[in-house]
Parts: structure tokens; C-alpha cells; sequence
């Protein structure tokens, strides 16, 4: 197994990359190969003992920072640590590519490096949600703000694949999110897609309304990149809202305090079980190629983890598995 | 000041509708005129000390029932409590109408019965969420999943005046929902509104994240009725979410339900701030005439809290100043 970490990608810079590199190395045995400013990566490196791992640098000259256009940049920074460890994917030099960097930059970087899996219209971002049972996928989460009904059906397709092949789900679910449970109710995209999907061989349970997303009624949501990521968005916010009204509540008086106190190694260990942390990284689904996206605020241990959601994509042939249920679908809804 | 109360309307029956109506009556003067099946209601009056307070019913014979489907309800059901309400406001026999009862029933009642305002295009339903500063309005959170451009604007106007006049915002911001804060983010509905936006005298602060909403960005957001309604149930769903981890965290050890236990007076106060009780109802603005739709779940000082929001929408002339703005608006913008 041979990973790409960009290892300039984030908002820490090369040091929690290189860390997780060395970790995921050492535990699982696989080749990580460090992409960026070598006179920035080696320094690291060298502080560690890396002896009997496989930790090869790659120069790459630029970076693609946060707050640049992805497009643009993808097109001029030829030698950013994204574009030069995308291409090593598509040479076939690495098995996948992992970034913590500009989410939109990676969308673009892929899709001009790599391109698309045959027969697929638009990747997808994808996320994975915290639930009162487990984790459900999210599809897309903000790389089509505005799509076509067959473009939502492929999501579904790919969703499933990832659900099932990499988040262990048997015969995962897939719901579409709505503003009612009714089949009637939804846009125009939605009650088109709805159609569709009833038409497939995957497990479409119907329309999820919002209050269903953090109740674990489905595996995978399928939505426009526009809706996806608002509520992705809308989740973060609450759980900073919930978070900061539960401190408030802990420190109002004495009692409360003395409350907080002996109920935070709890409240910690269920909120770290929510953390993005344990997740690492997302998938970004569709494109030809295995890339998974994480955080920018991501630690080691973030990046540690979207290191191994990768190794498992590899592994578990998500993208041979998405080749194949196209083949398997009715051309004329996901291909027209 | 004479409301109309559909006595019929929420899950718990006429009970707290009849206790709601007692308490406004008493605090505040008004006339609530209560409105269902008089062999239901009056013996329920009757319990009570009324005298002084002028409490009438009028009779209606049917119910519009929670799952039926609206506009086939309010149209064959002539003799329900929702129509009968909406007609005595119709007829300038009340000022105000205020239910609990079938939120889309109640829209198709006030747009057959009362009408829209002069230059409106669409009514909306409204919402008040809590944020780490507050409340703030979404409008609309799902009377139209299917928007045009000059919808949006109008609901921005009727959000601004809504939230100056009754919430005591002073010149409110107002920000549209989208999946990037940059103007050129957004589906082409959202693009095309924030042009339209800037060009209103409204406070227009830009896009919103969903991030943004629980941390009180914003006095008024505006989107279309499909994402208003997922991010409102989204956030219903959020707030189970996080009580139902506080509740398993604070029982997992002893020293955690001693915690619990110690913290719990200021978690219930802090939760309880964030009650739909508090707001009671959300105003259907555009329709001509006071509507004011509360929860199916309210009790009686939830009910309570809803007339109130009624009275204040009279007192404060919402829809003479929705009237106003309109003329002020830019024709091309808000009415095309």
C-alpha cells in the first residue's frame, strides 16, 4: 500500500502530516510518501526514529493555501504538493492521495489530474455525520450546488458502494433529504429523484426530512451540494451552540460548577466519540482515483485516520466496486 | 384587541387552548374568541373563574385533523374551526387568527380566505431560532419549496419588518442562506437574490453558512421554503440529538449521575430558554390578515405565548408596514 499525504495540507503545516505518516507506517506497515517542501519535511522526519519505514519524500515547490481560488490555482501551481501528489495517483506511482488542504482545490486538482470514473457525471463531496446510533454518509456536501437528477442517483450509487465496502454497512440504506416524508413533497429535483431511485436495486427507503439525520434513519443522505452543505455546516454550528450553552450552564453557580466538574470526563469521552477525529477524512467520491479529504484543522490523529480511510478504500476496491454497479444500472437514469 | 383562537388546534385538544385564552385574557384585556365544537369547549370554560373577561365561543362543527391533506381540508370542510376563524378575521369581526393546529392547513385557509397582500407573490411561514445571542427569524421554513428570485426579496422585506416591529431588532440584518459566504457562491436562486438584495435599502449583510445561524449572524435569514425546512427540523433534530447524549453521559457512572444530578437545575433553565413555549408560534407572513401558527405540541403557556405574538403584530401594525415596504421596493426587483 503506497499513500500520497500531502504534507503541506492544513492549517499546522507539515508537522501533525509527517507525525501521521510516521504512525500509520509504523502500524500498519504501509508506504507514505511525504509530498511538499523537502527543506520543511526532512527536519521532522529526522527528529523521529523511522527506522525500518517507508517514508520517501517527494519535492513539490508550492503550496495551495486555504484561501486561494481552486481552480485557478490547481491550473497555475503545477508544482503545489496537490497537483504533484495527485499526478504520482495517476501515473500509478501511489495507490491514493490524502489531503487535510483547500477542500475545493483538491475537487479541482482531482478532477483535472485524474478525472472522472468512466460514466460518472460529477464527483461528489461526501461527509461522514454523527448519529444517536453510529455514522451515516452525507453526499454531496458541497462540490455541486447545483445538479441534475441523475447526478443525485450516482451519488446514491457511490454512497452505497462506500457504505457498505469501507463503513461496513450490510445492504446500506439510502434516503434523499426533503422537506416532508411524503413522496409528493420536495423541489422539482427531489421528487424526480425520488422516482428514480425507486427504480434501482438500492435500498431507497424514501424522502429524510432534517430531523432524521441525527436519529441514524438512513446510512446514506443523498442531497444537492448546495442543501448537503448547508446542513453539514448547520451541524458544526450546533454542536458549537450545544458545547457553549452546556459551559454557560456549568459555570452559572457553585452547584453547577461542582456538577461540571464531576460530569466532564463523560461529556468528553461522548463528545470525542463525535469528533472528526476518529473520522479523519472523507471521500471524495467519483473521481478516478482514490482521494480522501480531511479537515483543515485536523491533528496527527486526524490525519492518522483519514490515512487508514484511504488504505481502506484502496483495499476494499471502492472504485472497481462503483465501475461496476454503473455497469449495473439502468443507463437510461444515470446516463442521459 | 380581539383574536380568534381555533379551539380545536394542537395535539392535546381544546384543554390548553381554553387555559391559554383564560390566562391572556386575564393579563392583558384581550377579547379571545374561541373557535371549535361548543360542547367541548364550554364545559371546559366553565372550570374557571371568567368573570370580568370576555371569553366567546363561536361554534364550528368539524376539525381540520393533523394529517389531512390541506387544501382539500380547508376546502371541503367550510364548517371547521380554521376556516370558520380565518373568515370572522376575513369579515374584520377579529383582528388576529391563531392555531396550533395543521401548519399547512392553515396556510391554504389564509390564502383562500384572506388572501395575499396587494404585491406579494407568496406568503411564508416564519420561524424563530435561538442562537448563542438570542433569536433570530427564518423566513421561509417551508410554504414554497420551489422559489423565484423576487420571492426571496419579498421575504426579506416581511422578515425585516417582522423582526423591527414585533422582535424590537433596530434596523435588523438580514443575510441569505448559502453554501460559501463569497457572493458568487450559491445555487443560481441564491446568486440572483443577493444581487437583488444589495440593491434594496434593507440591512443586507450577505450569505450565511449554516454554520452561522447558532451563532446569531443575522436577525433575519432568508431561503427558499425546501432548505428553511430542512435546516428547522435539521436543528429540532440537533437539539434531541445533543439532550439525549447529555442524558447518557450524565447516567453512565456514579460519579457522572451525581454530576448529573447537581447540574441539572441549570441545564433545565438553560434548555428551557431555547423552548418553543417561549416563542409560542411564528407569524404566516403575506397573507392579509394576522395568522400567527404555533407547534401541535404547545401547551398552554405555549398557546399563551402565541396570542401574544397575534396582539403584537396588531398593535405593531406588521402588515401596514409590509404594505409600505412594498411600495418603497424597487418594482422590477419584487414584482416581475
Amino acid at each position: 500500500m503506497k499513500i500520497v499525504l500531502d504534507a503541506m495540507g492544513g492549517d499546522f503545516g507539515p508537522e501533525p502530516n509527517v507525525e501521521a505518516a510516521i504512525m500509520t507506517a509504523r502500524e500498519f506497515g504501509y508506504e507514505v510518501i511525504l509530498v511538499g517542501k523537502q527543506d520543511q519535511i526532512r527536519p521532522l522526519l529526522v527528529k523521529h526514529n523511522t527506522a525500518g519505514l517507508t517514508l520517501p519524500i517527494v519535492h513539490a515547490s508550492e503550496v495551495i493555501e486555504m484561501h486561494e481560488h481552486p481552480a485557478s490555482a490547481v491550473k497555475s501551481k503545477k508544482d503545489s504538493s496537490m497537483v504533484v501528489g495527485l499526478q504520482m495517483v495517476k501515473r500509478g506511482e501511489a495507490d491514493a492521495f490524502v489531503t487535510m488542504g483547500n477542500t475545493g482545490g483538491a475537487l479541482a486538482g482531482a478532477l483535472l489530474n485524474l478525472g472522472r470514473i468512466k460514466g460518472i457525471h460529477r464527483p461528489a463531496l461526501t461527509a461522514q455525520l454523527p448519529n444517536l446510533k453510529g455514522w451515516s454518509l452525507m453526499v454531496d456536501v458541497g462540490a455541486n450546488a447545483v445538479c441534475k437528477p441523475e447526478y443525485l442517483v450516482q451519488f446514491a450509487l457511490m454512497g452505497s458502494v462506500y457504505a457498505e465496502r469501507v463503513l461496513g454497512k450490510r445492504n446500506p440504506s439510502v434516503a434523499i433529504i426533503s422537506n416532508g416524508e411524503e413522496e409528493t413533497k420536495g423541489n422539482d429535483l427531489v421528487q424526480e429523484v425520488h422516482q428514480l431511485l425507486k427504480r434501482t436495486s438500492l435500498n431507497f427507503i424514501g424522502n429524510a426530512e432534517g430531523r432524521h439525520v441525527p436519529m441514524g434513519y438512513a446510512d446514506v443522505y443523498v442531497t444537492d451540494g448546495f442543501t448537503g452543505n448547508v446542513m453539514l455546516k448547520l451541524m458544526e454550528g450546533m454542536k458549537t451552540f450545544f458545547t457553549t450553552l452546556l459551559k454557560n450552564a456549568a459555570t452559572a453557580d457553585v452547584r453547577s460548577k461542582v456538577g461540571g466538574l464531576l460530569l466532564k470526563p463523560s461529556i468528553t469521552k461522548t463528545l470525542k466519540g463525535l469528533d472528526y477525529e476518529e473520522v479523519g477524512g472523507a471521500p471524495l467520491l467519483g473521481v478516478d482515483g482514490v482521494v480522501v479529504i480531511g479537515h483543515g484543522r485536523s491533528n496527527a490523529r486526524a490525519i492518522y485516520s483519514a490515512l487508514k480511510v484511504a488504505a481502506n478504500c484502496v483495499e476494499n476496491r471502492v472504485i472497481e466496486t462503483i465501475e461496476k454497479g454503473l455497469e449495473a444500472m439502468p443507463k437510461a437514469d444515470v446516463t442521459n
